[in-house]
């Protein structure tokens, strides 16, 4: 893996952020990906020109986030086709770098099909590999268009809800990280937030740090920063505070996962900005495409929440998952031996969410009959 | 300062926690303070045998909390007394250690003028230095006993609310720190808890890591773990989560100030733990000292929150305030340039607050002609 040094030159716009792109260059095609684990601190590339190489970010968290891990997944069975090589061996090297995250295997699975159709209908090696790079580049597209749709839809939905911007532009609550990072386009909550921002509409963005791993402080920061976007980070329980004060117009979050009836699994920390946004009768609003809804889980309490590991809580690390970089960047905080109680999501129940909005458009109230509609009329294939 | 090593043996019972007291070994009088700054790593006690060795632990935060300051304050005019040094200066060197610290001032101020007093009433300089050290004693006794005493009618409180103790024990959650490091007994919260404990009654209590600086992971985990309670530590906002499951019977929690109309100034962190409360039908309890009630404050629009510097939420240090050792121990969690919204404490309007419990009694509900009555019947200095 080759790294490219990619900092602005001071006083210039920084240009769009390309967390993932599929580059032609002499030497061959590669995949080059934004390295997740030098943010916030440095912006280097990692360009991977073969499979073995992309396993490796994936695996070292390079390249992170659902819908992002399939993009890539998808582009490394492309990358495969084009250097000649067994395109079924690189789905499963692919899909096993994590084999939890449904997406990559997805995305993997779906280019490799696409490659294998074209054989099958009598297409030459090189006819497949632009077949099966075509078949990514419309993943990659749909995602992208899918980030689109869901600014809009919730740019109007705000603007719905506080006609006239709430005067003088929209104050945002956001946790976690949900914008280009995770994502082939601007993300998903972040994404309204950044369309509100580029509309003129956006006073303050304030960012939830998000512990236990920080992806709020880190990556949201990041991306709110590149963008010149206002913003603050807080500690996530200095959120009361803006509360009771009145400094915030809406909660924008994501969603890791949405049951038949509306429920709502996100990175822990949601369900309390739920309740607090009902209490100060603030609006509560999820983006997440189609795809989230996981139509098979009935309600909040058929969705397992995963336990995570005490150290996450114990000790501080400059770069979750990744390995440490010469043994700095850890931190224990607690006294040794003491345990913690890590969930990784939590559930929020359909009556403190004020509108679910996705790529088809915008559910409010939320109830299971209007998300079953929604998710009937969606192009997208549900990923289980 | 000498360091002396007060790691208990394995398989010992560990000694009462000891964090501040006046010894007289054959080399002169000295004050002996637990190094807080070590916490929760090690545990090392600092013996300071004059003034200039107590001002430098005050500052480097070696000994900190409202309440255990006055009590050093105190012994470190009854230290120059007994040195045969200049009490009114020493009292003023004390006072202008942390000079925004009020019962610093306070204990020094107080011991002083016993010392005065003294000699005024034709006492000898030996005789003035022992109504000086008697006068440091009794206000550590009289704040020992305040803790015993809100540890008494906290947990009696705690058995009305909740007869038979919640079935098998309570699970108390609690935030920031509010134990014997704090106090010169078993501190405010925390000392209800761990009555509690000691009685048999104790499944387990959930400790905020208390971000931004952790003083519950650092030191409220260092205390629980030290008395072997049950304790787990928690990203703040995954108390959500355990409040959705049915898994807090109370919250505990200490105060800064309180308002003449029972308004509740503590720790970032708490008014969000107030409204979890009161959504889960859960009973918050704020337990602090009458000598914490600010009748000139009437409400909680009426007390100025202190904003903190950025760099609280933007780095994390393995020691807050004190200087890093051999530079280690500090990380940057946020892009360069990041900005913070950093209140330090939030406020807690009455109608959230179950009760108040203090030295003198319980206030419920929480009114302010309650709170007066019981301020009134207080035989201790209000401290403003």
């Amino acid at each position: 893996m080759a790294d490219q040094d990619l900092r602005t030159p001071v006083g210039s716009e920084p240009p769009d952020l390309s967390v993932l792109r599929w580059e032609e260059p002499p030497g061959g095609p590669a995949v080059v990906l934004l390295d997740q684990t030098r943010l916030p601190s440095e912006e280097v590339e990692l360009v991977c020109a073969d499979v073995p190489e992309l396993v490796r970010a994936i695996r070292t968290l390079a390249v992170r986030g659902a819908p992002l891990l399939g993009i890539a997944g998808g582009y490394g069975v492309a990358l495969a086709a084009a250097r000649g090589e067994d395109v079924e061996v690189a789905a499963e090297l692919l899909e096993q770098a994590r084999p939890t995250a449904v997406n990559l295997g997805y995305g993997a699975r779906r280019v490799a099909g696409a490659h294998r159709a074209a054989l099958h209908g009598g297409a030459s090696s090189e006819g497949a590999a632009a077949a099966a790079l075509a078949e990514a580049r419309e993943l990659h597209r749909a995602d992208a268009a899918a980030s689109d749709s869901m600014a809009r839809y919730g740019l109007r939905l705000l603007e719905e809800l506080m006609p006239g911007g709430g005067r003088g532009g929209l104050r945002l609550l956001t946790h976690c990280n949900t914008g280009a990072l995770v994502s082939g386009g601007a993300g998903t909550a972040f994404a309204v937030a950044l369309r509100a921002y580029r509309e003129g509409g956006l006073r303050q963005l304030w960012v939830d740090e998000t512990r236990p791993l920080l992806q709020g402080a880190r990556l949201t920061a990041y991306e709110a920063g590149r963008y010149g976007m206002p913003y603050r980070v807080l500690a996530d329980s200095a959120a009361g505070s803006l509360f009771a004060a009145g400094e915030v117009d809406a909660v924008l979050i994501g969603a890791d996962r949405i049951a038949a009836d509306g429920s709502v699994a996100n990175k822990v920390g949601s369900y309390p900005l739920a309740v607090l946004a009902k209490y100060h009768h603030v609006p509560f609003v999820v983006v997440a495409p189609t795809t989230t809804v996981d139509l098979g889980s009935a309600d909040g309490a058929s969705i397992v929440v995963e336990q995570r590991p005490a150290s996450e809580v114990t000790e501080i690390t400059s770069t979750p998952g990744a390995p440490a970089r010469n043994g700095a960047g850890r931190m224990v905080v607690t006294p040794p031996g003491a345990l913690a109680y890590n969930p990784a999501f939590d559930i929020t129940p359909p009556e403190l969410v004020t509108a679910i909005v996705t790529e088809e458009g915008v559910i409010s109230p939320v109830t299971g009959v209007g998300l079953a509609e929604l998710c009937a009329r969606s192009s997208q294939v549900t990923i289980s």
